[in-house]
């Protein structure tokens, strides 16, 4: 139960006057409490009903079935990030705000209720960080996005471009989302970024669409055996100050890592290769993702929010 | 947050009025919510800090690692159950109180900790309904039972006594529960039924010490190819009006059913044996067990405890 | 190719005075063709295009994944029914049409070319033995066997009735087909028996609709440590000589038996019971399944099509 | 290293004087050992190089992959046979003697290989426990031990007759070895048992072979929902005080409870059937298995040899 | 069912005067069928009875259990090669042509029947893309075709030379294949190239037999950490212009990228580094492989083909 | 049973004599005795009771489940080592003495029981090298190695540190051994280096224990995509010609090579790392590690001990 306006004018005042610490979430010590131990939220943070209030909030979107396994394998991961010092739990309130509702039997009617409750997540000032997928969820998201913020940029680490047209007659599906948020206006096309794309093709030149709309497309192959750390530098210029939206499917990675995806492809990106390279931003909306990886490259996400101090 | 003393004197008075419809737990129906969503509680119920107020809780043990399969089947159940027209969801408070803390590295510790968090459950009123295992679990928590109860009944269903007196010199493993229970007279000896007892043993005369005690041993192969119904029925009378504690080993069922076990025994029993016999029970405390299985027989013991109405 | 007009009709007049003997697809032996050989349709037959001159035709629908499992445990299946001496492949012609087109991003879609795929395949007078789930398809496929037979009976082994009204405000999926049958007047409703029912329920009187309807639901626990085939024995009886339809969840069976299906319930049928039970039927139309069990029942089925002779 | 021979006789004239007692090999007790530790050899058994000395032996034949798990699982096996009190190993001097060399190119040479081994064991006067398969290797062990006892009684337990004549041109493989056995009179088949058979077929009457030898085919669906204690009091009857050969194929077990079989069949034996059945016997010389079923009935075989004792 | 002479003769002369355009198989474009439609051949394509008429065919070679899973994989393959252009469905006609007849229980029986069906195939003009294994398959295979263009180049990817003499007295198994093919000149030993070799070996030097050969044996530890591309290039220097055989034995890749391998070595060969390696060639005529790497690697076999062009 | 004293006085003599060739134990190749055949000793080697004679042995500490799959998967190990020519196995008698028993329901006392038998191998001068673990095993190890040896050099790959102080109350648990070690003046810390060390953590500068006790810390990221030659130069140099203990926990390396870890961290070493590092020692007392990766790193210390010729 939130505090009573009066309470909350009171604890503004305080906050304002730096008399109180501000509370936070934090996730539990193997210290001191068992690692098996809870109910099975993202790093075992505690379930709220709403963002509301909240700087971050760790979101599933139950149209593919990995949420769970995300949050199970984040109980690995600790409070602090050991590589860059980020101390998120110090710094920001998060929480686990569960899952958006969805239509398992209508896909345009599942993106009307995911881009619904994310408009709300937006509305308050937090920061999703979104478990699931499939890919189609990308779109209802960045029209919730894009409502608030405009066209924003994206960084997209992915196997394929998933810039089709339509598929079995659809326009809604995981192969479409890009295209259509392009059709709408969602995306600063200047400040768009694809890593890890590879694989055959249905088209003789799939990369032309992403490419006559500005994209910059980063082949796999183009970034085997060596770090990605130079690329993200440029990346990072790319986007300048303006508002990112990240996403991340799990299928950039190579099969071997996560094995895990409905349309793996070979010859893909390294957990080191990502881990590496995605630090080094600091300004993003959201993720989707899968599983241990998963787990891990949504708290380094995290780690990179506006406003998380490093100890 | 709970309600004010103010507040609770008039809800319990409009209680005893008659005036208010005491408002109820129910798992969502995939009629308005798809399958998949939500953080993983048993049944999809709210999480709830404490037993406090609750009629019966779901509580977790984390000694082994069953209790998020439990959870993550428990979806599959639903509200009502269809054979006996039991609708427990309508007629009891329930929610899932999340897991007891436990100490990987002591089992001593984990006995300490588990007693004391069913002390307070039980001291509250609330039928605990217990996930996880392993079976050593089942004397701390006959130790807070018995401590408000006294030396209640026990209605056993395993593919081992649990009733060994140590293993690598230790007194406290999950062969020994039982023995250490009649140790500290936690149990009425004439009111104890084990069902489903079999395997090769390391005494000639493995069922001595149970016999001695007074117990029933109900082997596995004296139940096989038949229904228990009539056993249980006897079971119902030697248990009388007195309470009973009901604690279910999921090794008591044939491995084919519940490979996920530790000590599997060949030959055990079928689930339409243990379905077709435990409702007819109609006073319990608490059961332990694992998965799909473990959240129906969960459900089950939840469908016979005192007040719950049939529809 | 299929004959000219000229030969079809020498062909014709020659089996007609009984100079010539028809030509049957035949299972391979593994006498003269090791097991894991070949292309991996069902029973490892010719892979036909089109059900037209075919008796009887294996079809999928890929709506979900267990076609492809039934054709590979089918190759397990050898060509003769050692229990009844049916000899399918020596009687009628039998080939794997392959699957059906469908659209996995909208269910009424893939509905809609369901249903035209059966129309054509009724047409031809063939009986198709479908593979694939999920149940969802019962009701197209009974639009198509419907408009050439009209209302048809029904023998129905499931967990569950799937008579739902509606899910997350959709009218088709899993859980209604046989609603929409009803609504549609595709059913002979006096001669509907509903096998193996069992489980929780969103209601408290889950059956009400199927006993409204004049359906005999036959509950699991009803058939629990007997065998079905007095059961059968009424149910021949009560379907006649009319068209009957068959439709086997892979559900109605114990999870412990048929692991892989989406909405596992406790306590269910035996295989010894299902195959003791269904080759007492003489008149089927089409039967819907999952792997080595899938596989079995088909065949089963396939064993008592009009016309089977027995060796 | 064996007594020296002076020793050796001296011992032997203790023996016959009553004077020493018999010093035994017995499994590890869990109160003492930890489970997990130790070699794998069957019932953590010593290893031994040879039978020489011993009245019993596990003997793995590596011709499938078996024999690990099998020997892993057992160290669920206790000392005692619960159920009939029997206490093997303080009766006979049981050892592991680890596994004969098969060349995997080659079966024709593997069977010379398996038969030279157990002519050796045989005539050390042990009785052999075959842990392997498939069940090609039943050939040349019946050679070996019908050289000794002439033609002996079978009791099989399996899906299938493994009376082939041929396949792929081939007189050797695991569908024919009964059939080389007759062909070599190698059993006396007044006293041949099959139980369990079932399947489709390559033929229209596949027992007919059985039959003609003089076999007793007993069918799975004859065994369906009922004990075989009295089936196994008639083949007690038939088999008579005269040598027994034990062959159980673990696919004689319904695929729920033995998945892990290459020639998986539906609607088989249950093990309750199986174990409730088989310690009727009292005269048997090997038999051949997999897995935890295995190490069961493999323990229950060797608690009805001849001069177990009973506690 | 092939046209007659006179329509063939007819087709040529259209061909030869450009007059009709080549009609090709294609794999279907998940735009237009639901990717799990369908009979399991290689790329959906269509399944022909023979060789005959084509310019390339994937043949399967069942001695292991690979082929099924590559089949189901090699539906996630698409139309084009995007990071080459090459579209080979567009140049060559091609078909899957099902599985070669093998004899499970006698290795040199097998091999002549894997002879005469490559010798049909190599005769028919049709490029072989074989799919299967275990690697005792290449010895017949390259008989078949050294018959046809005697000896032959060899680009072999492996963990092992396979070039032992004998195992268990054989002459003929998984580690002898180019011993053999040494010993009956099938192979042009200054144009051998073995890349991946690694592991503990039976021999202290055990690459010394192909050195003596003039093989080119290149350790995977001299590949870790780089492109292979360099090497690459001086391979298709040595190969020159004559004909190649490519054998790619998908353990020459760490057990991580293709755990489904008989006997795995650690620290192996990349999926980026073959994919960025073998596009470089443009002779080859077979390759032998297992699962999703093995349906992407054939498909980049098929992109180098002579006379494929791109787009 | 060990030779007499006058036997291997005489022994000796000849050995110094030069007039006997010392007899070792060597794996047994494939190319005489079948690969699957064997009871599942390390590299099928004898089993031995006790490290008395033996210059290395292979010893199991079962506080996991690790061994059993490193002893199976050890079967394909081979004699030699191709990279190095070392040819341990002509060098050194090595055996496997099975396992140390331990307390599975108290780990202090699994502690005591370790230690023990550790002294009695290092004191028979015998190189143990150990399978298996949780990492908790390396402290009452170095108990027993420091006591013969005194403080000792080490060289720990592993995702983690292992140098908590404590956890749940507990001082001894698999977070803390080195902790342990340092408190008991185990290490030599001015010759200690950690390497791979990763993940997020549960205090902000997690390293900070270990480079205040003068470890060297060497951070997986400093790792990526180069080959760690180099870097063990630099550690040979700094571990001189005095004892080293060498501690592989599987966990150092990424969870795509070594899934089976019960702490998985992404972005790990790889294999190619590993191996190409670990040769350069030529001074080791024991390892613990897990799988084929597991059995092959283990043989590959056991080929760097003192004493192994190459050929």
């Amino acid at each position: 139960t939130p505090p009573s306006l009066r309470e909350a004018k009171l604890l503004a005042a305080r906050l304002l006057l730096g008399r109180v610490r501000k509370s936070f979430n934090v996730p539990p010590s193997a210290e001191f409490v068992a690692r098996p131990v809870g109910i099975c939220s993202m790093l075992r943070l505690p379930v709220r009903a709403s963002a509301e209030g909240l700087d971050a909030a760790f979101v599933g979107v139950p149209l593919d079935t990995g949420r769970g396994a995300i949050r199970a394998e984040s109980a690995m991961v600790r409070r602090h990030n050991a590589s860059t010092g980020a101390a998120p739990f110090d710094s920001l309130l998060v929480a686990d705000v569960g899952d958006v509702n969805v239509n398992l039997y209508n896909l345009p009617a599942s993106c009307r209720l995911i881009r619904e409750a994310f408009q709300k997540i937006v509305a308050s000032g937090c920061v999703p960080l979104t478990l699931g997928g499939d890919h189609t969820i990308t779109y209802p998201i960045l029209q919730a996005v894009a409502e608030k913020h405009g066209p924003v940029g994206l960084v997209h680490v992915d196997a394929h471009t998933d810039t089709g047209d339509r598929a079995l007659g659809e326009k809604i599906y995981h192969g479409t989302p890009f295209r259509r948020c392009v059709d709408e206006g969602l995306l600063d096309c200047s400040r768009v970024v694809q890593i890890g794309i590879r694989g055959s093709s249905y088209a003789p030149d799939p990369y032309k669409y992403c490419r006559e709309q500005g994209f910059r497309v980063v082949l796999a192959e183009d970034c085997w055996f060596k770090s990605l750390v130079p690329l993200m530098a440029e990346v990072r210029q790319q986007m300048g100050a303006k508002p990112v939206y990240i996403s991340f499917d799990i299928d950039g990675l190579d099969p071997a890592y996560a094995p895990g995806t409905g349309t793996p492809e070979i010859a893909g990106l390294t957990p080191s290769q990502v881990r590496g390279a995605h630090y080094l931003f600091s300004l993003c909306l959201s993720v989707g993702n899968t599983a241990l990886l998963g787990a891990n490259l949504l708290f380094e996400m995290l780690c990179v929010l506006p406003g998380v101090k490093t100890m």
